[in-house]
């Protein structure tokens, strides 16, 4: 299960720092949007299939997430974890429209798909907080 | 060399989540202060000997950065590097009292300090520009 800060955070309109790994063994770091599954248990990222990060996780499901309150950065959280789902379709495509209502209030636009969204559901294996 | 974008955002008063790779392969994400070298050269982040991203960082040099706009944190940069330079002592704790003026204003205090500071040069191998 996440914990009280983790989850508070990820709950809130609060941005993460996504970084997965590449096949080099170094890390790609990206800002993302990010939400609390509906049974509270997982973190949901989101993404379209033809990214990097994408990529990154398809061979490597390890990935950490860092996330701070937006009205006090140095209040932050640092989740590492693993993906143990990939879901796509109509379920991601509903997903990226939640989570673009909660940071920016509006759905999100058609157009600014590429390719097949996919959502990626996280397991939180190690949660720290750093002040938050 | 530093791009443009990367130096504008690395001499502000921006922060940086640095990563740094654990033993296991996985990545640790921490909020960072960041400077650029007088040369314009490097990127300079400070931290303490005794934490866990200084050892990770002796072990594994390749680090990642990601800094944002403080005032717009969807423009933001990806720098993918090395620490190529390790600075203790004096040169470190004054090195820390600048990044304290920068963004807090205020001097670096003492009693913050358990162990010994270290500034890290990083040689930027991949600078990525994500709308900043």
């Amino acid at each position: 299960m996440l914990e009280p800060p983790v989850r508070r955070l990820a709950e809130g309109p609060n941005l993460a720092a996504l970084t997965t790994i590449l096949k080099s063994g170094a890390a790609q770091t990206h800002m993302m949007w990010v939400s609390v599954s509906s049974d509270g248990s997982h973190l949901l990222i989101n993404t379209e299939m033809n990214t990097q990060k994408a990529r990154n996780i398809q061979r490597e499901p390890r990935v950490t997430l860092m996330i701070w309150d937006h009205d006090n950065p140095y209040a932050f959280v640092e989740v590492r974890g693993r993906v143990v789902d990939t879901v796509k379709g109509p379920v991601a495509r509903a997903h990226i429209d939640e989570l673009s209502w909660k940071y920016t209030g509006r759905p999100y636009p058609d157009q600014a798909i590429q390719s097949d969204r996919v959502m990626f559901k996280i397991k939180a294996e190690r949660q720290l907080n750093r002040g938050a």
